[in-house]
Parts: structure tokens; sequence; C-alpha cells
């Protein structure tokens, strides 16, 4: 143990994925990889920092796990099927322990969605963590932010606001109930491993007219898919999928505040043609992955929310964004 | 000023490289590319971290040229022509006039070479760049650095030393002659500016057996092409290349140590059998690419260095290494 090789060697044991697609993994100076003719590469880079993408003293599997995660959520967002990834890791020093920790939750989700790890590097310095993740879509079909019309509707999967919400039970733990404890662990595990939403991605392609992935809260991702799609959006707030966790540690208002604005989701935010709706139903009910109508695409831009009672909400926030 | 989506939009803004290959750019969830069904593709991503990679205070224009430059080498030292990058930037505060520089310097390099920025993240926290890069081989043809054979001639272009001694000319800047000052300055530019052997290494293609890049000294990174090749390497220590600059500054034994275990050097080391040796020096001529050689594959392992005097040398440090 010491050397910058040997933490790459680590790495590498803890995710073998066998790949008939790669000519050269790990351990020379470029991995060499296979794009089938029919389909065109969707790639993507992620950096998560400690202290502004994580707390420190994050178990290094969860850190692993969600590196790795972050990236295949975009894939995702993308319509595309993962295939490869390589992994940066900047560490303060050489610790053997933490390393294979990190390995091995990287490597969990790694072995679920079949990624090779065809490349690696470890440097010194401030903890934090940049991985690149190559998926792999028909030529033409990736789902992108820019196709919503006006009279598409408005849906996310799964339940919105769990991630910021899940930081929170993090960072003040107070004496509770079992059972409100209970909660509270479901909440961090939707922070720590949140799962990306890789096979209703797939099943989107060529239903979605847009798509993007809930990593800055919704209204500001929204707002980005109506920013390149030239339309507006009007969101019903009775409408959000919240858990029943954060309703019943959050209350209406605050969960209703984190559905919107909450980033470190992972959920996808997309809209369809009312014609392709059923379709669209259909195939997210096949693979498993709960789906909402929260609204409708308008003319116009940007997004607004109507609050139940025939009104609109006025939130404080559109977006987290690390530098505002 | 002062969001993350603007920071993006100034680092796009100043890198701009239209590519026929790029379905999608920078800003969706991930870039859409396209790759020829005649070639493989390969991918490589690197991190400098400041204070690791790089001194506190140096221009940024200089960290975007050699975050950049440092994975071209990669892709040269594999033999693949550039084609896209995406570029993660942790920076401690939104700084317009530092990333507009930074942009600057990646720009002016990725122009060079049509490097298509596709893909771009901004964060806050302690100075890194991580580059992932990608780049195009056609099927098969990627230089590794598992085919060195014995009998098989050691070449290396450029000059060998001037990064570290760059370091050392930045760290402890002395009063010295005008004459000297700019033979330091030339070896400052070689450590900011490196300019990535691309051309040499597509030109290498089919002729080299093994090639690496210099990036953490010679020996070390000969000593991985023969693990990886199962040989070992004899060099002659009179025959390594350095520039005027080192040996003016340095002297012959401290210029020798630099040229043998420097790191940041960005030079390829590669093997080539006797029957290619004519047609592989004509090719890196045609290019331009100085190129020297420096010893000879053996039987056995690891790397050994003829002293001029009909002894062997035994260098105190065998790599470049982060954790060491």
């Amino acid at each position: 143990m010491g050397t910058e090789f040997d933490l790459i060697a680590m790495i590498q044991d803890g995710t073998q994925v066998p790949r008939a697609d790669v000519s050269v993994g790990m351990g020379d100076d470029g991995a060499v990889v296979r794009v089938p003719p029919s389909q065109e590469l969707v790639v993507a880079l992620d950096t998560m920092v400690e202290g502004v993408h994580f707390l420190p003293g994050t178990a290094p599997a969860a850190l692993g796990w969600k590196a790795l995660a972050v990236n295949l959520s975009d894939l995702a967002a993308m319509g595309a099927a993962p295939a490869w990834a390589l992994l940066a890791l900047t560490l303060r020093r050489a610790d053997a322990a933490f390393v294979q920790e990190l390995a091995a939750g990287f490597a969990q989700l790694a072995r679920e969605y079949q990624v090779a790890l065809v490349g690696g590097d470890t440097t010194s310095g401030p903890l934090s963590i940049s991985v690149a993740v190559h998926g792999l879509v028909p030529a033409g079909a990736a789902l992108l932010r820019s196709g919503a019309r006006v009279g598409d509707v408005v849906l996310v999967t799964g339940t919105l606001g769990d991630g910021v919400a899940g930081l929170y039970a993090l960072r003040d733990p107070p004496r509770d109930t079992p059972e409100r404890a209970a909660l509270r662990r479901q909440l961090v595990e939707r922070l720590e491993r949140p799962v990306p939403r890789v096979a209703a991605g797939i099943a989107l392609r060529g239903l979605a007219s847009a798509c993007i992935d809930v990593s800055d809260g919704l209204l500001g991702d929204l707002g980005h898919i109506c920013a390149a799609s030239g339309v507006g959006a009007e969101l019903d707030a009775t409408l959000l999928p919240r858990s029943r966790a954060l309703r019943e540690l959050h209350g209406e208002s605050e969960s209703l505040e984190f559905a919107l604005t909450g980033g470190d989701n992972y959920e996808l935010c997309f809209t369809v043609a009312p014609e392709h709706l059923q379709q669209a139903l259909t195939d997210l009910g096949r693979v498993g992955c709960g789906v909402a109508w929260i609204g409708r695409i308008v003319a116009g831009s940007g997004v607004r929310v109507r609050d139940g009672h025939g009104g609109w909400l006025t939130p404080g926030t559109r977006s987290w964004e690390h530098f505002a």
C-alpha cells in the first residue's frame, strides 16, 4: 500500500464488470472501447466535493455509490444505456480502507447496471471524486431538454424533495421516536444512495418530448426544459409526489417547498405529448417505475405553480445553485 | 455573473470548436457524439489539484491549457486523434476573470487540435480541474504498453527533464543573468504549456510496438511498458536527450537525474521493432517531431541505465508518485 498505482489496482479489483465492447480497460494511458455503428455515444462528467456535495464523515461506500449514481442519472435523463466509467479520486492521504470501501460502493452500483470501470486516477488533495460516464443510445433517439411542446404533459418519476430532507436529517438529528427515526433513515438513504432512473430513461425513448434529471430542484430543472424548448410550464402543487417520510417529518408547507426547489433528487422530470401518454405510463409501469402527472406545457416562458386554491405559489428560490 | 450556469456559458463561449460529429454539445444532461464505424474510442480522465499538480498563483490560462494538454498527451500515447472533451472545474468562488482566462487557455489548445468542449460542470471547493477527453483510432490500431518485444529499440520524442526543472525555476527563482533568466523561462514554459505529441502518436500507428507518455518520469513510465510487456529495458545515459536550458542551469549530473526520473514531461517513450525503425524516424520527421534512440528492450524485467563508462547507474527514485 502507499502508491498511486496500488490505489488504482484496488479500485480495479473491486469493480470488475466484464463487457465485450471494452478492447483495453484500465491500466494503459487511456481505455479503448467500441461503439456499435447504430448507436450514438452519450458522455457526462460530474464532480463531488467534500463539504459541498457531501458532508465530511460520509461513509466512503456511500460516496462511491453516489459519485456513479449522479452520473448514471445524467445518462438516464438522455435515455442512454450505461456502458463505461472513469473515476478520478482525490484524497488527502493514501487510506487503503477508505479506498476499498469507496470502490465497493461504486462497484455495487456498477454491477447493477453493467458499467465497466475503464480508467482511473488517484491524486492527493482535498477530498473530491470526479466520474465520467459513457452510455449508448440508438442514433437520433437521445432525450433532450429542447423538445417540449405546448400541450405536452409534465411528469416526474418517484417522489420529490427527499434528497434535501435527507441532508436536514443528517445535519440536525433530533431525539426522536423509533418510528420517526426510521423515516429519517429513509430520507438519508435517498440522499446517500440515489437510484438512477436508467430503465425509465430507456423506456421513454421515442415517447418523452423532453427530459432532465432533478439534480438542482424541480423548478430550476423544469425551467431548463422550458428555456431550451421555448415554452412555459404550469404545475399543480397538489399533484407533486411526496414520500410519507417527507410529509410526516416536514409537514405540508415545507415538504412542498422541498419538492419544488430541493436538489439532489435524481428523479426524471419529462414531458410527453398527449398521444404518447398512455404508452409512456404503460412502459414505465413495466419497468416498475412510479410516475406522477404534475402539470402541463404552455405558451410563454418560465414555470408557474398553482396552489390548489385557485391561486399561484411564489416560492423563495428557484434552484439549488452552488455559487448563488 | 454569479451562478454555476453563467460560468459554464463563459467556458462555452471561449471554446467553440465546431465538429460535425457532435449531435448535442454542451447544455443538456450529457453530450451526444458519433463514432465512425471503423474507429474505436479512446477515453481518459485526469485531475489537476492546486498545490499538488500546480503551484498556487499559476496563471489561469496556463491551467486551462495544461489541464487539456495532459489529457491530450494520454490520447497521443494511444495513437488517438483528439475529438471531444468535458471539463469539471472546482473553484473557491465564482471569479469571472479567472474562469475567462482559464477558458481562453483551454480554448487555445482545443482549437489547435479541433477538440470540441461538449460538457462542463463548475462547483465550489478547493481549486482543481478534471478533464475527460475522447479520441478516435482505427479499430485495433491503438498503441498499448504491452507490445514491446526483446530486440525492439527504445526511443523518446523531444527532450527529457524540462518539466521538473521548470518547477525548480518557479519555486526558487534566483537573481540571474538575462541569458540564464531566459533559459529559466523556457523551462517554465515547458512545465506550464506542455505540447502534447498528438501528431507523433498518430504517425506511430502500426509502427510502435508499445508507447506511453512520460508523465511520471522516464524510468517509471518505461517500467510500465516493461511490466505490461513482460520484458526489460537497457538505456544508455549518454543518449538521453536534454535541452540546452536544462544542461546549462542544472549541470550534467542533475540534468541526467531529471531526465531519468522527472515527471510532468509529456513526451512519448515508445518501442519499435528494428524493421520498422527507418519508417518511424521518417514519419516522425515528416510531422516535425524530434526523436532520440535511447536504448533497447531486453529479456528479463525492469529498466537499467548504462552510465557511459561501462557501468550501471543506480538512481535514487524510480518514479514521481503522488503518495510516495
